[in-house]
Parts: C-alpha cells; sequence; structure tokens
C-alpha cells in the first residue's frame, strides 16, 4: 500500500502561492481572504485556525467577519455586500452550512463571482458540469483531483467510484473525473449497500464524500483501488478519521490518503492559492 | 420484451399544451416558437417540417428565421438579439451545431433565458447540475425521463448506465437520474468496450446517447434492461436507426424504445409544451 501524503502535494501548491504573493506584495497589493463565519461550529473554528496559521506563513491577510448564530439573513447579505465591495478583499471564505432557516442557495450565490474563491455560487459549480470553466472550482474536489495527478495515478479509460453527490464534493469532482476520460460511477445514501460495494470491487479509483464514518469498509476492497479519503469525521474518542475504515483497509488498497494527513491540507493550500490568484487578477484588471 | 413507445406519452403531453395554448389564444396570445437555422442541414430540416407540423396542431405559431452557413458570428448574434428583443417570440430552438468556424459556446449563451425552451445556456444546464433549476431542462434528456415516469420505471435504488456525457443529453439525464435516487454511471467514448459492456449488463436501465449506431450491441443486454434509446442515426440503406442495434436487443431487453416512434416525438411535444408555457408566464407577468 502506497499512502498518498497530503503534504507534498501542498507543499508544491504553497510555493506557487508564495511565489505569487510576494509578487503581489512588491507592488503593495496585500492579497486577502474575508472569512465569514455564523455561529460558533466549533469545527469551523478549528478549520478558521488553521486557516489563519497557513495563510500567515504564505503572506496572505485573513479577514474575520464573525456574525451570531441568531443573525437574520438579511445581515448576512448586508456583510456580504460589505465584503463584495471592498476593494482590498480578493477572496471568500463562507463557512456552511448556514444556521437553518437561511436560505443558503441564495446566500452563496451573493458572492461576487470574482471572489469565490471556493467555487460555490451556481455560476462556478455550472462552469464545473458545462466544461466552460468561468471561475474556480471547489477546492476539496480539485484537492482530491490534484492528489491524484501528483502521485501520477491514471484517469483516462479507468474505473472511478465517487461516493456521495453533494454539490460540494461529490458531483462536481464526479465532473472533473469525467473530464480526464475516466468511467464514472456515483453512489449515494440511497445506493443499496450491495451495490456500493460490488462498485468498489471493481473500481480502481474511489473518491469517498460522504461524511460518514466507516463507509468505505474492508469488504468493499481487494487491492486494486486507489482510494482519495476526502470525509472528516470523529470517532468515539473525538479522534479525527475520513470516511474509509482506514486501519481495516489500508492493506487491501493499492494506495490510500490518510485522515488526517490528506485532502484537508491540500484543500486548506488551494483556497489559499486561489486567493492569492484572485488578487493577482485584482491587479493586472486595475494596474495604472 | 415492453415496447416503450413514444406516441402516449407525447399525446399526454400535447394535451397539456393545447389547454394552454387554448386559454392563451382566448387572450390574444399567440404562442409563438422561433427556429433558428443556420445552414441547410438536411436532418436539420426534417426535424423543423415536422417541428412545424406538430407546432400548428397545437397552435403554436413559428417564425424561421433562416440564415446561410457562410454568415459571420456576429450576423447570428444581431440575429439572435432581433429574435430575443420580439417580445411576440417566447420560445427559441437553434439549431446546432452550428457552422464549423463559429463559437457555438458564446452564441447559445447570448438566448435570452426566458425564451430557453430547449435549455441550452450554461445558465439552464447548470441549474440541472446544482439542483436549482431555473430555467427549462433540455427536451431530449426531459424525454428520456419523462417516458422512463410514463410507464412506471421504478428509479430510486436502481442502477442506470448513461451512455455519451453530451451536454444535449448525456451529462444532464445523468443528473436527473441521480436526482430520482438512482445510482448512475456515465460510460463514454473512451469507455473501454469490456467495461461498458459490464455495465449494461449490470444495469436496470440503459440511456442511449452515445449518437452513435450499434452502440449497444446484443452482448450488453440479459433480459433485465430498461433500454432508452436517444440515437437518431442512418444505416446504410438510410433507414434511421438508434444507436441500439434493435432487432438482436429486442428480445434479450425487459423494455426499449423503439427509433422511430420512440423519444424523439416525446422531445418535440416537450419543445412545445415549453414554448406554450414560456408563454403563459410571459403573459402572467405582463398581465394588464
Amino acid at each position: 500500500m502506497e499512502l498518498l501524503k497530503g503534504k507534498p502535494v501542498a507543499d508544491k501548491i504553497n510555493e506557487k502561492t508564495a511565489a505569487i504573493t510576494e509578487e503581489l506584495l512588491s507592488k503593495d497589493i496585500v492579497p486577502t481572504l474575508a472569512i465569514l463565519r455564523v455561529g460558533s461550529d466549533p469545527s469551523d473554528i478549528a478549520y478558521e485556525e488553521s486557516a489563519v496559521k497557513k495563510a500567515k506563513s504564505l503572506g496572505v491577510h485573513v479577514e474575520k467577519y464573525i456574525m451570531d448564530a441568531k443573525s437574520d439573513e438579511s445581515d448576512v447579505l448586508d456583510v456580504l455586500k460589505v465584503i463584495n465591495d471592498d476593494e482590498n478583499i480578493h477572496g471568500i471564505l463562507m463557512f456552511r452550512p448556514l444556521p437553518a432557516g437561511m436560505d443558503e442557495e441564495k446566500v452563496r450565490n451573493h458572492l461576487a463571482a470574482a471572489k469565490d474563491v471556493d467555487g460555490i455560487t451556481d455560476a462556478a459549480l455550472g462552469g464545473i458540469f458545462t466544461g466552460n470553466v468561468s471561475g474556480f472550482p471547489p477546492c476539496t474536489a480539485e484537492a482530491a483531483m490534484t492528489i491524484l495527478k501528483y502521485y501520477g495515478i491514471e484517469l483516462s479509460g479507468k474505473k472511478a467510484v465517487v461516493i456521495g453527490r453533494s454539490l460540494v464534493v461529490g458531483k462536481p469532482v464526479a465532473m472533473m473525473l469525467m473530464a480526464e476520460h475516466a468511467t464514472v460511477t456515483i453512489c449515494h445514501s440511497r445506493t443499496p449497500e450491495e451495490d456500493l460495494k460490488a462498485a468498489c470491487l471493481d473500481a480502481d479509483i474511489i473518491i469517498c464524500a460522504a461524511g460518514r464514518r466507516s463507509t468505505l469498509t474492508e469488504d468493499c476492497v481487494n487491492g486494486k483501488q486507489v482510494v482519495i479519503d476526502v470525509g472528516i469525521n470523529f470517532d468515539e474518542e473525538g479522534k479525527m478519521c475520513g470516511d474509509a475504515d482506514f486501519e481495516a483497509v489500508k492493506d487491501k488498497v493499492k494506495a490510500i490518503t490518510p485522515v488526517p494527513g490528506g485532502v484537508g491540507g491540500v484543500t486548506t493550500a488551494l483556497l489559499m492559492h486561489h486567493t492569492a490568484a484572485a488578487a493577482a487578477a485584482y491587479a493586472a484588471m486595475h494596474k495604472a
């Protein structure tokens, strides 16, 4: 089994980001990411802290907009407008899900397209579907693809199974795999267990994006699969784990990403890279 | 084998269309479809003739805009603008592919969203992907789904194989099947022949949308498949046929749509229904 660690992949992206950032700073442009968090979900806060740390090391400035979970939807839209209009902000990370009662679809589509560094607007997502890509892809889906490419995993003509059909990962990563000429099967919560198992056993590549522990079990693999585990879950003891039963699966797959230490760090690296790229695009459009 | 004829499905849609049209005509609104054809492709002309005939029988008016194959792209955009601005036109059917040299992606995205009755703009297609449907779905993809529903074919938890990954049929129909909770495998020109065969043999539902004769052969079916054949091809003798080898396959499937007599007529029926619905929406927005 080959362990597909995220660190070397993230390092390579971070190098590129640091180069862009250095160039921008020399022109007195500070690439800036706004983080919009509504409420105080502990896992959001944990991710935020690590993102802030990573941003700092790369020369990306972060501005936090923290709102009470009981805020009105209209207040969130007002804050988004402020962020959209602020020409010193180049990218926006908005934590989801938003508190119950808010129309998330409406809110996410209020992000300015040029600042949508996590590909959450319908325009960005639609581009992934039509192949007419106009914005940034969702970072997590792109992270899965970047890891596959970094480790030289062949995709063309191969059988890929995507477990999960969310707009954040499952659907976009399925489109990206298909664009690389893989034959793609999308399984989800309504796929009978035996069908999921059969599809996985027949697959060359498996993307776990169900967001549920023990989605990929020992009896789903037979030695030939490359597994990219996008899940971030916690076990009974509060230990972070992916969607795959890592210990049971690891010696029965060709390769697998660990959790933690796999997709997560690459996702953050891509978020920062997108922010720097958005700042560079802004600078190119507004140069004196 | 059950023959899934398109006629009863189309008849049911046409009844609804005629009812909408009658209501609109009583208010002096004539539902109108503009057909934009660039060049003189014989199969375009054949489809146009049948659409005009069908429209007439349903009280839908058709205005033809026929342009020379050597027209400039800017001329086509100018004509589209005239059609978009004409408040007596409610829907647009634009034949594709456009002549070589034209930027089809650019041209199709110039259609006014409200008049995009065949779901060809990125906005309409993106909505199919995100589930945030804002316009009309592509008629052919919707026709495949409508036939499945009419004949009571269960989709939830079933295995569907889509052959073809075009934006016109393959990709949207895959999203629609997934929205109905089917497990979906998308095969395409880069899928190895043995993988296509294995996927089909394992499937409950097969959508043939490759646009190539003999894509679905006898050895791809084993008695349990429901086949929707979207293909419109012609054999050596000039006889219309689908993507499936109908004669060889028909007694080895559970059900199949014939070509002709299957998906095509339902597609036309939906195009007219969308046009009438677009006219009704226009009337509702502009009532005195």
